[in-house]
């Protein structure tokens, strides 16, 4: 069994430390945290052991009446590889200590790619990650990006992929932000930093990207234009190539989705945890090939798409399993559509 | 084993489905439906038998590659209890159906009172519902509103009871229905029905209620202001009375809830299909008695706090069971906090 | 000449210094900000001396190719009274600058009642502020509620009045600020901070209030129930007193006004600066009197109220206009629809 | 004079109308309305003669008080020139009666390109429209693209565009529309129908385009990708042709300006009626060139964009003024920023 403690518990960590316990081959030691809120409340109904992310997050646990497993140190001392979901930019903090523990790492997308030796996504690069130990699970629009681009460049070879990315201005449970009624160009430069991000993982893709910010909680919008070098291409090859790409979810304007908000409520309907999507949404109607040049729409769930390649970075930093074996056990675990 | 079936498949109906299958009394016979989309093609995978709401649905069905029961009126032939969950105003036009087909029906609360010889709320009129034909489980704000003031009468006698209701103006499969950057007056008259809808629960109650629709998908948001008969109740003695209430959910600040998302982002930690939450929830914070008068902030999950009623009111109108069994049932199979 | 300047030149300041600039008494000495944006380009392009905030505005200033009039205590030895505008709190800091320069000072609601000698609302204490040296000009909320609980309490006595506020989450020009599809309590306690608030202008009022946000940018929209002393009032009654009452528009569904966007929709029609509403408008169809109670809705565009009572607390603290006479010179100049 | 009517009074109309009031050469001779609601009201106010739609219409509008100019009928016997401003696909239903009265008419984008002779933009075909009876002002959106890229297609020539559009989803007077928190995808199919409609107005332009609804009420977003046959083009020349280009903006984050909403804050100050921006707004450091493609955002306000272009096409049509002459007195009237 693998010893996995997951570091943060916010909108990734939750999911990931979810996503663990329910792996044949993992154990799920413990979650660090920082506030005894409703999320801890909730972990410890599960059995979950609860650390503190510091001596005073320990004394607030112990305040609220939480039994505590001792400091995020406690956790490493026990785990073979620790998730690290803290806020963006924390994970650097973490990683002396992380060195200090001996432990491997998977670090989150929020973090710079100069954090860890691989930018992961399981069907692209599983075996790079193998055996190291730091390794980062890139954000959720590049790994939606590189599964989508790596299978249609597969088939058809990509020349260049411009993407046009409306981004959910906040998540569900930070109801802080906005804005309301606006666009924001956050920033408003061009490029976006999304297409180098995708070439950490894909570097031999040409891919310019542009984004903004939206009023809305759920998925990312994405626009691709990509031209093919493959002559011929046609809408079917696409679909096609697309439906048998691994952990790639095509949806249909027959089946009554026509909205973010229709994928969001299929989800649901899926009966996973919190209606989570681990797949990008491509619209079947949306694809649409002009003179070698490849349009659709993709919808990606920022708050869940990353969770499968969390769990294949586990196995992959170990490097006992086999990228195909580590998928196909990952796939089961979380009943993905593919 | 009930013999239910479910005629209406939208955001009531897929829930009431959904229990039904979980009672260990009951039998989801089918359920009947217009179109075949998604909810259609998960209703299918989980192996529910699909009836057309008439023939040309039943066509629509088949052309699009699924076994069909047959119509409405073939399941109605096999069942005990139907629950109508058609648009608002459909019932009405499917009474004469059920009648013939001399079905037990659960109306839902886009009906009028008139349809039906009850208007339902299991913990303040069960016994009403024994043995008739016509039940109507109530709306969502007035089932939340019916909990509420029915614990607080029992305990403290209510004289007077004036709510103001910011109504979420859209379900989240609805994405074409507004405002945006808009607080809707619909209509601007005063007071709302919310109000006499209320009487046909709890008849005694004093009540005025004021009403407009703002930009959110999930979540009723109930000012509520009650004026007390009792004397000397303060905070401590309400925060009990609706802690024993049935069916009534107290969350907190200091757990980190201070929004409707937040209390939603809790259901959905609470793993319950959807992330349904089918209890009110009532900020123990808000809760404030000033001379007299009880102030609190209470929401209320439009989508499926009518599920437990719904299902409480099936065994109801077949007269077997009684309301405390009945209750304890519904509760453990829907794992309700209570 | 009355000589006026503006610190601050945000969402109230730049609206004051347009509003003062339009008096006939009163000169527009410059206005006092801290960056060079789009805001003090046209404040350039209008004529407007701009003074920087300290040394380094000052700098910014001159950098972008501003001619500058110095910094705010420049513009303090130039002026008469100075209109504080400045964000929340900060108010307090400039206190003693403000002293030392010996000017009468008018500042905002977002600072405490503490900060002066009088909350002011030009109906109903302009002669309290007579000849003071600070005076505060109250919130949107406070002034909306003060204008029109005056107006009601001459007319019928009010005997408690009860207000539940749907707040608008922020201004349109900050678009940082969120709830998305949320009713964020903030704070989640009752009662909300707008009764007492109301009570420094009218003592004798007795007011609770509750208060959220919405996923709005403009106007609060209120709702009220006040209990009257006097007998036999209907609605008839009420709505003449509304229409008689100084600075108060009454609204109808007749005209096709059904939501704040049509109020606001309404307000650009009618051609006035920025389309902003200086009334409080109250909706016709909502005025409801049922056993002495009284209900309606009322909206408050929360960028523009307070213009008026800032011209009107100018001349009140010189001392030497009337209420009448000011408050029918500050009308005619903002074209009030009174 | 011209004498030009108004046929519809919504978004469109009421804009066109008050821009024909300003025209030193025209006369407006009365508007065309169905309801006495409160755009009749300010309109009777300003003096604007009113015709009812219909003689239903003329009823209403009598009953409400009002004094009427007759039916639309009655109003094109008067007018040389009556500006189309119905709902979509209504124009369609009054041409036959513009026939028969002999006038020469402006129909809106919201019509097919078959309605007209020309599909107009005045910089890019006024003189086509010369003397013709019937001539089409483009939507919001063609009018946007074909300004920006008629002006970089004379300075650079294109050779392909491509552009996603964020579409404001209802207009800030229809507050019944959505999505909240949604994306809607309306139709999901791809290409958009806004590329053959610029190519209506310049039929030379390679372009395609994506679309999609945003919960927003003001100002599309358009992320423009465009591929320049002249070599050696940078930044700064793109620059220096738009700012030179007729009827476009230049916007910086240098004024502060970094989200729609600080664009539609911007306009406000400019102190136009309601606060209007007749041009399209490109954020200057959005404005990037990789290898020869041209990357920016562009921002269009929906309600008002088309202002300009009715007022020169219903010049043009008359045949008796040149662009140059009809472009700068319709640009000195409206304070445009060019």
């Amino acid at each position: 069994m693998i010893r996995v403690g997951v570091n943060g518990f916010g909108v990734i960590g939750r999911r990931v430390a979810d996503a663990v316990a329910k792996q044949p081959d993992m154990k799920l030691v413990g979650i660090a945290k920082t506030r005894p809120d409703y999320k801890a409340q909730i972990a410890a109904q599960k059995g979950y052991t609860i650390f503190g992310s510091d001596d005073e997050a320990v004394k607030g646990f112990k305040t609220a009446g939480y039994s505590v497993g001792g400091t995020v140190k406690d956790l490493l001392a026990q785990v073979d590889v620790v998730v690290d979901a803290c806020p963006e930019d924390v994970g650097k903090e973490n990683k002396e200590l992380y060195r200090k523990a001996g432990v491997k790492v998977i670090f989150q997308g929020g973090e710079d790619h100069e954090i860890a030796q691989v930018s992961f996504v399981a069907q692209c690069n599983y075996d790079l990650a193998k055996g190291k130990q730091f390794v980062r699970a890139v954000s959720c629009n590049t790994t939606g990006l590189s599964r989508t681009l790596h299978t249609l460049d597969q088939a058809f070879q990509i020349k260049r992929a411009r993407v046009v990315i409306a981004r959910r201005a906040s998540d569900p449970d930070e109801p802080t932000k906005g804005p309301i009624d606006s666009v924001n160009l956050d920033p408003v430069t061009v490029p976006s930093h999304h297409g180098p991000d995708v070439q950490t993982v894909l570097p031999n893709i040409d891919i310019i990207t542009m984004a903004y910010k939206i009023p809305t909680t759920h998925m990312h919008l994405h626009s691709l234009i990509c031209t093919l070098k493959q002559n011929g291409v046609n809408e079917e090859r696409v679909i096609n190539a697309l439906s048998e790409g691994p952990r790639i979810l095509l949806v249909s304007q027959k089946q009554g989705i026509k909205a973010t908000a229709h994928v969001m409520d299929y989800a649901r309907e899926l009966g996973r945890n919190r209606g989570d999507l681990y797949e990008p949404a491509i619209w079947k109607e949306s694809i649409k090939v002009v003179d070698g040049e490849l349009y659709f729409f993709m919808a990606v769930h920022q708050e869940s798409i990353v969770v499968p390649e969390n769990i294949d970075a586990i196995r992959a930093v170990l490097g006992a399993t086999s990228k195909t074996e580590s998928m196909a056990i990952t796939d089961r675990s979380l009943a993905m559509l593919t």
